[in-house]
């Protein structure tokens, strides 16, 4: 018989019945019925009870075994009472009888228990990660993790694609966030940096002819943490491809994740991809208040300025006077009530807003009524063609909030959530799918007046050079994110490919030919023999699994996550360096007072 | 029709005759016959050739065109006349006369030609990358190494394994090479560190149950430059086994390996996995003069010692009254000429030893001959059993090294490998490999008398705890490597998943309780908590990509590699860090003098 097991835990049934087995694997649980002790033996694939009686000459060594500790034993596997069945279990039929037991790791007493579902604080399961991790929902969730990784790749490989894999060790390129760095012990006070994407990296595959490209990227950002977001490394789902549309890569993407929704989401709802909206960047903040909008929530909302603008509730008339400023409407189906009404304006005053006017309808006398002091400011007329515009009637209620849109339009996103929540409108059972596209390539510091990008700096210009030379803030990207549930999931862009209007763009936002080259220089010298058109784009894979899982911190779907102070404290990281290896670097910490 | 095409390169036929497509692609090489002009357009995929004659509206533009510009051109496609068919290209049946061209992306002048085979200076190589991934060589080794990546994959998969990514920032943690640092922003003066390897993550995903774990893992070692190793990172195919012996990973990883190289091994013969010899690492030192045999060459070295204690040789008689010494003979079958004799003698001598005494066995009238100085000095019975120890004959030769073993027998495996090449006894069509097993756990060192680890410290002692209360120097680890044609491919062991055993292991080689703590901590603690017997080994992607690859420098199967003084010059890095960038991280470099 082998060494350690004949079967693993999860394998034998009555067909096993009478057979001598082995079996190896961890102690789940460990009751005494009445001087018989039962122990759930448990490893990766299941559980199978095994169980020792006085009789047996392996009772003694049985007795002393506890929780967790990992031990081999033989027995005769025997078929339960029909009546102690359990038809849940692979292994429910069976149960094993032990002649011998080994002890193979005992443990220590457990900081953390696997067996039921006992909360621990954060720091406890990190610390004790690999305990944690022998836990059902862990061990599901990582599985879940490899399997979701897997399917994108054989999708990827399926469209043609292939995955190659770019430097980690490279140099700092500034694309937005801060670059970890790693000093050069060859190049004493230079340093490496860690790619924050491999943006440049992949572009220069596509000036290298590769066609199509894909990779499980780990990405580097040296982030202020965040409860969503590892405070590290992350992974990402990158592509790229060439001589292409903004089209083609939306229609090379959304079938793969789609598939991948559909195969791990569990029977909820996938929109088909030919049906995902492709909406604009200023429509997605008009209609859903942020450029992640969950479609899952039916309410949309819309301009209402024209039945405010000299009407007599006289806040928002007065607003509408100056330059910028719009009235919006959330309406909220079946929200007709003042109690709800009243809980949406505090909901709005808590997030930092003067309130938010409502009306809502009711019935009243076998009539329709308008109700809430904003009807009675603005007169029946206006009220009923706000009611007309919105689709409304008795039972539904509309919020409203006024000024310029930058400024209310977060807060307006966040109440439709509510809205959409509160009163069961969002379908959880679905995963909604959006294209935002038509993002502006620049933004406006509305205190310095000073243009920079509003992405990041390398996605063609709509109309290329000529676009350019007209107001840098109406130039859209052929830029793009997709949306699900709510949050971003893919962001990409048709790449600028063009020296020329490259060096443009950068000018437009202040920055010189030469600060070009020596921020980006691999690509921009590579753009000048024969680059072809291309772009693509990079999903987040830990967010895609959070979603498929159902969780909603990043660390529920990280093997070893870093807290949420960047550490380790089951591997000790960070840590001080030795003398001497600070000295091979170079290098002297300054210290501290 | 497609923006930029409605074929690749390399789809056209006779069946697309009379069609008008789209084509996007690199001009490969432009050539004028008699005022026509001939573009081979090329790209992923393969060459078309194009063609405009002056009558065409497109022919002033196709005039400027130049070798490597990106160009989309629409026209008729043809069929070649029967004469000019080339049938070695998928195309080669048909032209596509140009009806209208667009320039993509012009070139300047090229630093380096992607047609033909001109050689060019590695810094020419690796500063234009782009265009040197664009040869026909480099597009098929990066090819190759992304299909192999794959079938890796896919082998693992099907073999129940599942692939988990570990983190890439991390503690430190010594385990031989140096590792690259990290300085932390938000705990000043610590440090993370990159993976030297995935080894202490990997061990605790199987205390935390996983049992089969793989990855396609980046290693990081800050590394002084060689030619035939990447100074900053490369990919081993990782993986562990829970509840397995030493055969279990043979038997899984063998099977994998052997497809790989049967599937991209284009007809080279791959010995059967079950056919694989194990070797003792006392054995492979002995026969072949490393512990990274190449079997295909047939050439076994053997000790001869008893053949010359005592004889008229005086050099060898005198050096075998010391202690510890051997005489051992390579024999060459076909090498028996004084020619080849005197120049394998060279060699030697070149390698820095006094000389590799021969002989060899000829024809004189009619009768078989010993020749060489040596035979004449032992005498003819010493060397007729010599002879027919090696089971020699005429026409062949044999070579004696003699003194301590560790000091002759690298030259000696280097000369066996000369050997083996010069008199053709080494088969170039085959993949030959070999399981070296029985590592020791410890060397000594010759001057300190003090005890190091062999290989990595985490090896189970063969014989456990008990083995290590004997003669430390007799202990062999289960640890084992996998040799293929002279290149160690993988490298791996049975774990010591036992606490005490470790620290007594640890103890051995000088390092105490504490210490162990303070360096595997994470590791160590684990394996107080219910801890399973698990092994298994890394196979390095790079080396397995440059065997089936027939290239001799890594930097053939990497995309974008480090030169030899790990710089990337066509990124920049390693880079000068801003001085913001040093004072968030808390540090200062010392000024060189």
């Amino acid at each position: 018989m082998h060494t350690y097991r004949s079967h693993t835990c999860a394998a034998l049934t009555k067909a096993n019945v009478g057979e001598t087995v082995r079996l190896s694997g961890w102690v789940h649980r460990v009751r005494d019925h009445g001087g018989i002790l039962f122990i759930d033996l448990r490893d990766h694939y299941g559980t199978t009870q095994v169980l020792c009686d006085p009789d047996s000459a392996a009772f003694a060594a049985v007795e002393k075994v506890r929780s967790e500790w990992c031990i081999r034993i033989d027995g005769e596997v025997k078929a339960r009472d029909e009546s102690l069945v359990n038809p849940k279990l692979p292994t429910g039929e069976i149960e094993v009888f032990v002649r011998d037991i080994e002890v193979l790791g005992a443990a220590k007493e457990l900081p953390l228990m696997v067996f039921g579902e006992q909360e621990y604080p954060e720091e406890t399961r990190l610390r004790y990660r690999y305990l944690d991790l022998r836990r059902e929902v862990m061990q599901k969730n990582m599985t879940l993790r490899s399997d979701v990784v897997s399917s994108m790749r054989k999708r990827m490989w399926d469209k043609g694609f292939r995955e190659y894999q770019t430097p980690i060790i490279t140099a700092s390129s500034p694309e937005g966030a801060r670059d970890f760095l790693v000093p050069s012990r060859l190049h004493p006070g230079k340093f490496y940096a860690l790619p924050q994407a491999p943006q440049q990296f992949k572009q220069l595959l596509m000036v290298s002819g590769f066609d199509k490209y894909f990779q499980i990227a780990p990405c580097f950002r040296d982030e202020d943490p965040r409860a969503d977001r590892s405070p590290t490394d992350f992974y990402q789902l990158d592509m790229e491809m060439s001589f292409v549309t903004q089209q083609d890569v939306f229609d090379t993407i959304s079938p793969v994740l789609a598939g991948v929704f559909e195969e791990f989401g569990e029977g909820k709802k996938v929109d088909d991809p030919a049906s995902w909206p492709q909406i604009s960047y200023k429509d997605s903040a008009l209609w859903y208040g942020t450029d992640k909008p969950d479609l899952r929530n039916p309410i949309k909302m819309q301009v209402v300025s024209e039945h405010f603008a000299g009407s007599g509730f006289a806040i928002f008339a007065k607003l509408l006077e100056q330059e910028g400023t719009e009235i919006r409407a959330i309406p909220a189906p079946k929200g007709g009530s003042r109690k709800f009404c009243d809980r949406m304006n505090a909901f709005a005053q808590k997030e930092g807003l003067p309130g938010m006017g409502y009306i809502f309808w009711r019935e009243a006398n076998g009539e329709m009524e308008a109700a809430g002091p904003l009807a009675k400011n603005i007169g029946p007329e206006r009220t009923e063609a706000i009611r007309q515009q919105l689709g409304l009637g008795v039972g539904d209620a509309a919020f409203f909030l006024g000024g310029k849109p930058k400024q209310f339009q977060t807060v307006a996103g966040k109440a439709r959530t509510v809205i959409g929540d509160e009163l069961g409108l969002t379908d959880q059972n679905r995963f909604a799918f959006a294209w935002i596209v038509d993002f502006p390539i620049y933004e406006q510091d509305p205190e310095t007046g000073k243009l920079d990008f509003e992405h990041n700096p390398f996605s063609m210009p709509q109309g290329g050079m000529e676009a350019l030379e007209g107001n840098p803030l109406d130039v859209r990207g052929f830029q793009y994110d997709l949306a699900c549930n709510g949050y971003e999931l893919v962001s990409g862009a048709i790449r600028n490919h063009k020296p020329e209007i490259m060096f443009k763009a950068f000018e437009l936002a202040g920055y010189g030919k030469e600060e070009v080259i020596k921020r980006f220089g691999g690509m921009v010298n590579a753009f000048q023999y024969g680059a072809p058109p291309h772009g693509g784009c990079a999903a987040g894979i830990d967010r895609i699994v959070m979603l498929l899982a159902d969780e909603q911190n990043i660390r529920e779907v990280i093997l070893f996550p870093m807290n949420q102070r960047a550490e380790d404290l089951m591997m000790g990281a960070p840590g001080e360096p030795t003398p001497e290896q600070l000295m091979e670097l170079n290098l002297r910490v300054i210290p501290q007072e």
